[in-house]
Parts: structure tokens; C-alpha cells; sequence
């Protein structure tokens, strides 16, 4: 069996009894009820994420940077060259990119999946030589991918997951790379969330009005050639096959192999929130053990978002992806279950309630 | 001359030319330009505040909670006991509450100054024996404190601040306790904004429509009986001694002693937001060194941070105090100020432009 059916099949509910005990337990800290806003609401999820209450507090943090190249970049969605995925895939492993300093300040360790680079990397230490394909194909001509491809990259992220959980990692942190990754990424999201492309699509990493447009036109020539083929609305691994993505497929494969071990699994920009709807699709329990770190101001990132029932935790007007604004949210998953576990009760502290 | 007129006098803008440099700096960095979004603004002003580019990175933050007591608690403004501000300084002390399990998760240190407790506390580690007065009067009826405790009040904040400092605190941190200083600082706010306290009052720690109702009303004959005082509106620090608070004169101390040392300061919540426009009124270049880690859901939070023409970092529905907000946004601008500092730029990694 392939290892993302297994582990779809092996994820179970958030147990909502043990929610329900640090809803209650969170009545008994030394705070006015619900003070704590959101950190109450992340702090109680992740005890039932984990089962425990309180939570253990999640100080192994991963961040997994899932890199791939797009066929659809030869039709001009982008300013940059596809180079960039295979230059950028380098500065990860030395340590220059946004996502290495932002992880080196909270904490987090960093690894790159190539999971679809179109050119050969060089093995190193902290890369993970996964590549299914040579980048996908021109979806707005073919599928991005065949379907034992996108298997193949569900599998890798589930992989990937595992193992880094078997070593100890107890907060997952999705990352991307790829140079037109966001027109994979607004197509999917278009189709699960029912949404034109005109607006779902935003500028990515930054282009002008005459690319946006050729963009959204690129996208529903996509989502217009993937919508006939028979029974898609029924495949998410279909869809990930015509419209994906092989980081997109490795990022849904992640995340369902998080949650099937009771991980949670941080998630931010549309690149990773497009891989999380397709986890969604395959196992709609998945959704629970995700953390939506930041709203993107990509369009499409809020879309999904809210498709996901998910809440961001950061606005902070970030776009570069990487798993950069996801990066910035583990100090707070971190100190809302510390806070659980470590605040004195009013019984205990002698502290008088109103 | 008191200390707070001293820093006051001594606080130079934030540095615009250094400012410059950053953001010049940004577009050299391997992102998309302004793809990190605030984090840039951030980094940026970080920059400006130290004089260099790139910036020192703050890994010596200092959560400061400011106790004090209110006489106003006696008009039914909140249904805690004000006896909770004690026991909640002992709960500071033994590491109990809220902002130490998140000053831990983030690596701060924290202390506690008795501005005003209206109690004797006992000495402590980590306490700091500041007490101006046993709590200030009813300003429903009096002026909260006399001139000359106004101006000891800022003094002791400014006299913390400047030892933290010389001691190698780096990044300051507003936190505050008193039971009824919601009051207080909906007085000030309301008074500095020109806001009507039925719009800048709020409901605190947690209290009903009645007592909200009572509370506005206390607020508005607090200020009536204030504005009768000759030249009150060109004297902040009579403002103060008909409005405050004690703890709210030592976070405005605080906050100037801070800016005359050029560290950054984070405040947050409606409290430290009043003390902040305090300073703001005292040295208006203090608030170029002014971060608003977080926006309480606190209305008049939102009010006094766009009076000070600050942006919010957090919004995570938390209306806690202690700092508990500015903590949180410490990682943030220790990971805006790496950011800068760290990440490779386009010509040293080989990154190909857009």
C-alpha cells in the first residue's frame, strides 16, 4: 500500500474529550477567563493534538522546505528565471535564505526535500534527494504530473514526516521553494474552494499587471483542461496530477503523515495551503492537527484558509513563503502549551478570583 | 533635575540615514523586495533605533511589570478584589503567571516594580521596591496622586529602565498589574485622543453591562472634574496626577528612559498603551522607539496605537496585560533584526534577479 493511503487511514480525530478538560483547566489559571485570546484556543487544540492535557511543549521544531520547478513557468507567470528554485535550494543548505535566520532565532532546525527540482542537486547534509520528476509539466497543456508521480510525491512527504518524528521532532513546519509554484498553487486552490482564479491569483513574488493576467488566464486554461477529465471532483490525487505540484503533493503527503502520528503541522502560504487542501480531500481529519502560522496577503491564502475552518495566527504581511510566516508561529504553538502546563491555578497560587 | 525630564531632553530621533541603509539593505537580501512585510519594517527601524545597519539583535529582552493599586477600585469598576494585585505580585515572584511561562518560552527575563502597590510587599529577588504611594486616590473624586508623586512615578520608571540597560538589557518589554487600571488608562486615552470613554472603554479583565456602564461613567466624571484644572492640557505630567496611575507614570518613565538610551521598547495593552502617550506628550520622539507588540481587543488599545501612529505586530485576542502581548512579539523583532543581519544577499549567494 502506498505509505500516504496508510497513513490517511491511520488518522484519528483531535480527542475532543481531552480539548474539553484544558477548556476547563484554562478556567483555573491565575487569568480573567479567556484572556489569553488565541493562545487558549491553540493551547487546548494541542492537547488534544497530543492526547495529553496539559500539552507537552513542542521544542523540536522542523522546518521542511519542499522544493520543485513548474513546466507552466514557460508560459510567463513569473519575472524570475526557474534557475532561482536550484540557486535558492543552495542558499537554504547555506543558510542564507530568510527561512535559515528566522529558524536559527526560534529555534527550529531546517531541511530541504528536493521533491522535483528540474535540474540535478548535489547531495549534502540537510537535503533530501526525493525528486519524483524533473519538474512538472505545463499544466495549462497536460498534466503537471501522471498519477504514479503524484503518488510518488505524497509518499516522500509522508516519509519525510515520519522519520523526522521517529528522531523526535514534535512540530512539523511546511516550507516551499519553486519558481511558479504560486500558479499551481491558486489553481488548486480555485478548484477545491470553488473559486475563480481572477481571485484567487495574486502577484506571488511580485509581478505587473500584464503577467497577472496572463497568470489567471493560464490557470483557468488549466483548471478548464483538468475539469474534464471523468470523476476528478472525486480524486484529490487526480487533482494534485493535473493541476499540482510535485512540493504541493510532498507538502499534502507531510501533513498526513503528521497528523497520522499525532503531530501538528504548521502551515502558511498558498503553496503549502494548497498542499494541505489536497490532504484535506484525501483525509478530512488531517485538517485538525494543522496551524494556519500566517495569512499570506496572497488572495488565495485567506481562501483557503477559511476552507480549512483554520484561524491564522500571524498577519504580519509576509508573502516570500519558505515557511517563513509558518517559522514565525512556533514561539506562539510553544507558549500556548507552556502556558497550560506551567501557569499557577488559582487554588494553587492563593490568588482570589472574581 | 528629575530623571524623566532629563531622558526626556535627551532623546534623539530614531536615525534616518540608518533607516535608509536598511531598507537599501532589504533589496540586496535573496527575497522578492518587501516580501517579508513587517518584518522588514521592523528590521528597519531596529536599524534606526541602534544607529547600524545591520542592526544588534536583541537577545537580552526584559519584561518589566509595573504594580499598582487605584482608588477608583472603589467605585465598582471590576469584580476582582483589589487584593489581587498583591497576590498577583507574589505570583510574578514564584513564576506562576502568564507573562513568566511566556517570558521563559522567549527568553526574557522578568521583574517586578511596586509603583504603587496599596499594600507593603515584602522584599524579593526580582522585586523592585519602587512604591511611590499606597495605590492612587479615587479619580472619580480626587486627583489620582499629587504632582510631585507624578513625577516620582516617572523618575522610578526611568531610573529602571536606564539600570536594566547599563545591566545589558537590550530590548525593554511594558508589563503592568493593578486591579481597576483599565479605568485609569480608558481616562488617559480618552483624554489624550480626544475619544469619548463610551468608545474607548472596555471591558477589561471580564466584567458585566452594568458595571461597563458604571465604569464609563466613573470615566467621564474623572475627566470633567480633571479638565477644570488650569492648563491641563499642555502639562502630560498633570495629566497624570488627575488621570493615573502610578504604574502607568513609571511605564511612560520607562518608556523615555528607554528612547534616551536609544533601546527599542514593546508595549501592548491599554495600560502601557497609556503610559506610552504620556511619554509620547512628555518627548514626542519617544514614540519613534515604540513597538506595539500586540493589539488588545481592549477598544482603547487600538485607539492609542494609532494615535502614537504605531502598527500592531500580534493580534491574537489576548486582552491579559502583564506584557503578555509584548512578550510575544520579542521573537518577531529579534527575527526582523537576523533577518537583516544574516540572510545572504543576491551577489554573495549567486541568487539570479528578477
Amino acid at each position: 500500500m502506498n505509505q500516504y493511503k496508510y497513513a490517511a487511514r491511520h488518522i484519528d480525530p483531535v480527542d475532543r474529550e481531552i480539548v474539553s478538560e484544558a477548556e476547563a483547566r484554562q478556567l483555573t489559571l491565575t487569568k480573567p477567563p479567556g484572556s489569553l485570546g488565541m493562545l487558549e484556543e491553540i493551547g487546548n487544540r494541542l492537547a488534544g493534538v497530543a492526547q495529553r492535557c496539559p500539552p507537552p511543549i513542542p521544542l523540536n521544531p522542523h522546518v521542511v522546505v519542499f522544493a520543485g520547478d513548474h513546466g507552466v513557468h514557460g508560459q510567463g507567470v513569473t519575472p524570475w528565471p526557474q534557475a532561482v528554485t536550484v540557486q535558492m535550494v543552495a542558499n537554504f543548505l547555506s543558510g542564507g535564505a530568510a527561512i535559515n535566520a528566522i529558524s536559527r532565532q526560534v529555534g527550529a532546525t531546517v531541511t530541504v526535500v528536493d521533491a522535483g527540482v528540474a535540474a540535478d542537486l548535489t547531495p549534502s547534509e540537510g537535503l533530501v534527494m526525493g525528486k519524483v520528476r524533473y519538474g512538472s509539466a505545463d499544466i495549462s497543456l497536460e498534466p503537471a504530473m501522471t498519477i504514479l508521480e503524484a503518488e510518488a510525491a505524497l509518499d516522500l512527504g509522508v516519509s519525510v514526516a515520519v522519520e523526522l518524528i521517529d528522531s523526535g521532532t514534535d512540530l512539523l513546519v511546511c516550507g516551499d521553494m519553486g519558481i511558479a509554484n504560486t500558479t499551481a498553487s491558486a489553481a488548486i486552490i480555485s478548484y477545491f474552494c470553488k473559486t475563480d482564479p481572477s481571485v484567487t491569483t495574486g502577484r506571488g513574488t511580485g509581478i505587473d499587471d500584464p503577467t497577472l493576467a496572463r497568470k489567471i488566464s493560464v490557470i483557468e486554461t488549466a483548471i478548464e483542461r483538468a475539469s474534464v477529465r471523468p470523476g476528478l471532483s472525486d480524486d484529490p490525487v487526480a487533482v494534485l496530477s493535473e493541476l499540482g505540484g510535485l512540493e504541493i503533493g510532498a507538502i499534502a503527503g507531510f501533513i498526513l503523515g503528521a497528523a497520522s502520528r499525532r503531530i501538528p503541522v504548521i502551515v502558511d502560504g498558498v503553496i503549502s495551503l494548497a498542499g494541505a487542501l489536497i490532504a484535506n480531500e484525501i483525509a478530512p481529519l488531517a485538517a485538525e492537527y494543522m496551524f494556519a502560522g500566517h495569512l499570506s496577503i496572497e488572495p488565495g491564502a485567506g481562501i483557503a484558509i477559511g476552507h480549512l475552518k483554520l484561524k491564522p495566527i500571524l498577519k504580519l504581511d509576509m508573502r516570500l513563503g519558505e515557511g517563513t510566516g509558518a517559522a514565525m508561529a512556533i514561539p506562539v504553538l510553544q507558549s500556548a502549551a507552556r502556558l497550560l502546563g506551567e501557569m499557577a491555578t488559582f487554588e494553587s497560587s492563593g490568588v482570589s478570583e472574581a
